[in-house]
């Protein structure tokens, strides 16, 4: 293992979340919340010192192999969590160290669980940061520090393989660098323009803001205790939906698009394949709430928006659909599970995994029928190689097993099956609200310290795409070669 | 497809459920059952009148390929169920054609789910048939066929294959004929054995074969409204826990025991796997729930015997689960979807699969860590080929899409969400009792006939292993080549 490497990389990541916070702490000077202030300078001098500190001897040595990258992701996303979660501690806006952790951990996944009951009380600059902490890691700090990394070269793939979410990660353009920075003027200009969408209509610039970087990172955190139901208002809705859905497709479209490539947008297997489940979900939604709402409309606004909300895996609300009918909660679930496109912000298995999945089974029965028959599988036109559908398949099957294995953990905390069962698919989904104890209007505050700590080690899982995690717990990565 | 040779394979089976039919009507005629005698003996006439007529003509082409033979399967254990339920329908002892069929299904599958509230009013000669259901299923009908059928070759291992649990399927002897034979012997002789353990322990004749026959095929129907717990008697309760696990695992060992290869069976991985769960289960809920009972000891037996009831997916129950501990309900449920040991007559995923599952996940990890290295999948210390592999790949994605399209469609009954995804899973596993509305003390009456059907085709997929089902409902199947 290439460890003074690993430590240039953290060290540049801290000094990146120095400088992110940084933001905050400037807001905290706009809003003369004196304590607030405090807690980020504290935490700001923390990460740049040690960051420095970590990146004193640059290395010789600049090769990052898969398994390396995938630690240093993995421990990128403690560390940042651990930092990020000192300014809530400091400023007492958060009681407990691990409330600030697990709040911390949603933030960055993009998940959205939120262990507050009550979040209009805060401190505006405290806000920010719990919302900004979605933009962050939504396209994944790592990605950024590429995008500015002076030594960032080809062999830095593997950190952005192991980031990245979805089976396949492609360069836009060859230099991983300019890949890095495309994706990341996508994003930023799509959050600048959804802001002003909202503050056009009447959302305050602080909320507009705050809603804008949850929304882009598909995390979910509001400024609102009742979350975008607290406008009211018909046209955020529709625009949040909108937004929430662009969020959750692949990035590559919007460069494709940036260069006039329509013709391979509109051929793109999987956007077409989540319009498909997007469009059937609602549609049967709508349906089955309709007799809820006084006018069609009103059915059909609150199904996509809820529909929106957990296949980009966001998580913010505008219905308590708790007492939705058990067809539309069931569908929620399960689309809680299947998530967003990959190569997006959003999370979950990735539409373009289900869609090897799916294939992996007509490809079982094919073999059947016709055993000595040769069969390929095709994604996107291309054929997958068997690495590629032996990860798929790895994927799933920890997924599954990670899922039932949290379940009995989360359960020891007795409370009912449904309870346990959707907060651990809600967070290693990174959605944020589940059904029932853990449902659309409530939070995860009451969980123990034991639930709390899985729930979001779930979240990390999840957001990492399940193996950089396990890499940080098998012994035999830490041995020396 | 061999349609001649299909028809004939047909017509023997339901010349064979006809005979097996019989000992219900002289059962009918023992206890003056005068209606019931009628009900069997017009569906005996039927079965031999019909499976005469499709044996007709002898097949010259007696060549079964694998599609043929998963299809001739599936439509046996279609056409065994359907008139399977006609004694219940005729004699009015259940109501409704749908009902009638859930129950058989169950029976077949050796589910033991049931639609019926009370069955002590029920007459001896239906209760018998039945219990007597499970027995038929448990080992296949199909193998009995074999063993009987004068031109099975070798080339019937493919009908075996599909109708034999699990991802492996052995020949424990050169001939497939007489494998089926001495699997057969050890069935019936385990059968009798646990016969004369509860009769010798004081429980009724007619009870007790009813539960030895139940408990063979790990099914679960009870002649008692509050099965095992009826009798209120421990010794009953253990007899029936060990016969519970013998039968839940592969039947081999028990061939392996009568040749007095000890060493053979000591080291079967799957068995060691599967009392390692068994134990440590027991262990944890015993802990969980000590503080519900008197003794540690009625702890610990209620304990196990809950324990080997989900994992042998036999059902019976001696304690209403429902209000244990969540831990202990969670660890129920994971093991009702793990099921028993390949080669059993328990359902689930089964042991040696999940062992499979749980290697491809370490492969993955270290196909990331060591990218170039090979690696290599041991079951029982044999290489696993990729067909194998792919086939428990396939086998587990679809097993898992199929237990959430199924929640969809049965929450369109919208029943809480316990008991839709509890029914389905129960189903699946062929086990009998889930939670809530499904629980340990419930029944299945109050669904939907969508939702009964539903579950019958789950217990079908899960009792067949999923694909011989698929095959019936895929049109390439039918085309002719």
């Amino acid at each position: 293992m290439n460890y003074r490497m690993m430590a240039y990389i953290l060290g540049n990541i801290m000094q990146v979340e120095g400088a992110l916070m940084g933001i905050s702490a400037l807001m905290a000077v706009y809003f003369a919340e004196i304590g607030e202030l405090k807690a980020f300078l504290l935490t700001i001098a923390l990460l740049v010192v040690l960051g420095t500190f970590m990146k004193w001897k640059v290395p010789k040595n600049r090769r990052i192999y898969g398994r390396e990258g995938f630690v240093v992701v993995a421990l990128s996303w403690v560390v940042m969590s651990f930092f990020g979660a000192l300014p809530f501690y400091f400023s007492g806006a958060i009681e407990g160290l691990m409330n600030c952790w697990f709040e911390t951990v949603s933030g960055f996944t993009t998940t959205g669980a939120t262990i507050l009951s009550e979040v209009e009380s805060l401190p505006s600059s405290i806000l920010f940061w719990r919302s900004f902490t979605h933009w962050i890691g939504g396209m994944g700090i790592l990605v950024f520090v590429l995008a500015i990394m002076p030594l960032a070269d080809e062999r830095s793939m593997h950190l952005m393989k192991a980031e990245a979410p979805g089976p396949v990660v492609s360069k836009l353009v060859p230099k991983i660098k300019s890949t890095a920075k495309i994706l990341y003027g996508i994003y930023i200009a799509l959050t600048i323009i959804e802001a002003i969408f909202l503050f056009a209509g009447g959302m305050p610039l602080f909320d507009s803001v705050a809603h804008a970087v949850s929304t882009a990172g598909t995390g979910g955190f509001s400024v609102k205790n009742s979350s975008i139901a607290a406008y009211d208002s018909p046209y955020f809705e529709y625009v949040i939906t909108v937004f929430m859905l662009l969020f959750s497709i692949n990035f590559n479209l919007f460069y494709l698009l940036l260069i006039r490539d329509f013709k391979a947008v509109f051929k793109n297997e999987e956007l077409r394949y989540y319009l498909i489940i997007v469009g059937f979900s609602t549609l049967v939604i709508t349906a089955n709430i309709y007799h809820l709402y006084p006018t069609l409309e009103s059915a059909f606004r609150h199904s996509v928006f809820q529909v929106a909300t957990v296949t980009s895996t966001t998580g913010f609300i505008t219905a308590n659909y708790e007492y939705w009918p058990e067809l539309s909660k069931t569908i929620l679930i399960v689309l809680t599970m299947l998530g967003a496109c990959g190569g997006s912000t959003g999370g979950g298995i990735k539409i373009s995994r289900f869609i090897i999945l799916l294939k992996l089974c007509l490809r079982e029965v094919r073999h059947i029928v016709h055993p000595r028959a040769v069969n390929i599988i095709k994604l996107e036109g291309q054929k997958l190689n068997e690495e590629t559908i032996q990860g798929t398949t790895g994927y799933f099957i920890t997924y599954i097993l990670l899922l039932f294995g949290s379940f009995i953990l989360v359960s020891l905390d007795n409370y009912d099956f449904v309870t346990s069962i959707t907060a651990v698919i809600t967070a290693l989904g990174n959605v944020g609200p589940g059904l029932s104890m853990v449902g659309p209007v409530e939070n995860f505050g009451f969980f123990s310290g034991f639930a709390k700590l899985v729930l979001s080690l779930d979240m990390l899982f999840g957001r990492l795409e399940i193996f950089p995690m396990i890499m940080l717990f098998s012994p035999s990565i830490w041995r020396r070669d």
